[in-house]
């Protein structure tokens, strides 16, 4: 979440906060994936970041959505948290100079995004209906959902490295 | 994950590493918890809360168990991520003034913190699996699951905050 731009005084303020918070952590992902992507040597680890990034082009059109749908300007809020993973994630991966080490870095680090994402996702879908505004929730969850097949695709990598070491 | 103390040649590095970072977080909820039960006013996130503290302090002796079995000095790294969960969720916290807001801002902020170690104990569980070492996979499993449990008594507890006000 990001830090406060304006007082939180409702629980509307809070979730607008919110939105404005993955609105900074999906631009900040657009820039970090592409750089990810290039430097991994397991195909299908890279496969998967590329194709998570068309995803969260998408991600960025569906939360200017729901700024629309609730009368609110599109906006972004800087979040100290996942500028912290994706510090952690890039001085991690330039000192990692084995290929299979690095892979497993930029693995975990994509990782540990999904799950920032799934948790503020998760968080908006319920503010959302306690607003009763299920139609903003609607648009998020498809968000959420797809948050969560990723992270249950590199878990899938992960698992699959186990297995060819253990073979 | 925690900034560079030393430079990670092996996934042997990278597991120490992740350990270290795990110990720093676990040692950071342990401060952060109590303030965030003194400030809630709903019973059961309090309680949700003090039962996690307890849970937290044995997470880090299972931590500090790991690091023996695996001849490693317990040793905690700074993580910039946990740290910019923390101080989010306590600047929101300090803003907050109405009760209800407040609740359901530490309450994200818990989910937040719930998902970054379970997205750390999870790749820290795979690496052990990878290094062979599944005396601590199984140990870092005990604090993988009830950091699972915990996030959902958290989801049980936003529900209950939904189904409350559609009635």
């Amino acid at each position: 979440m990001g830090l406060l731009s304006k007082p939180i005084k409702s629980l509307n303020d809070l979730f607008v906060h919110t939105l404005q918070d993955v609105y900074y952590t999906e631009q900040k992902i657009t820039k970090a994936l592409p750089k990810m992507a290039a430097k991994v040597s397991d195909q299908q680890l890279q496969s998967a970041f590329l194709t998570h990034l068309a995803e969260t082009e998408q991600h960025i059109a569906r939360v200017e959505e729901v700024f629309r749908m609730h009368g609110e300007q599109p906006k972004a809020v800087t979040c100290p948290a996942i500028d912290g993973i994706v510090t952690e994630a890039e001085e991690i991966m330039k000192d990692a100079t084995d290929p299979e080490v690095l892979d497993a870095a930029a693995l975990a680090a994509a990782q540990a995004v999904e799950h920032y994402e799934i948790t503020r996702y998760g968080t908006l879908v319920a503010w959302a209906k306690e607003l009763g505004r299920n139609d903003c929730a609607s648009v998020l969850q498809q968000n959420l959902d797809e948050e969560k097949v990723t992270d249950l695709k590199l878990t899938q990598i992960a698992e699959a490295r186990i297995n060819r070491i253990a073979v």
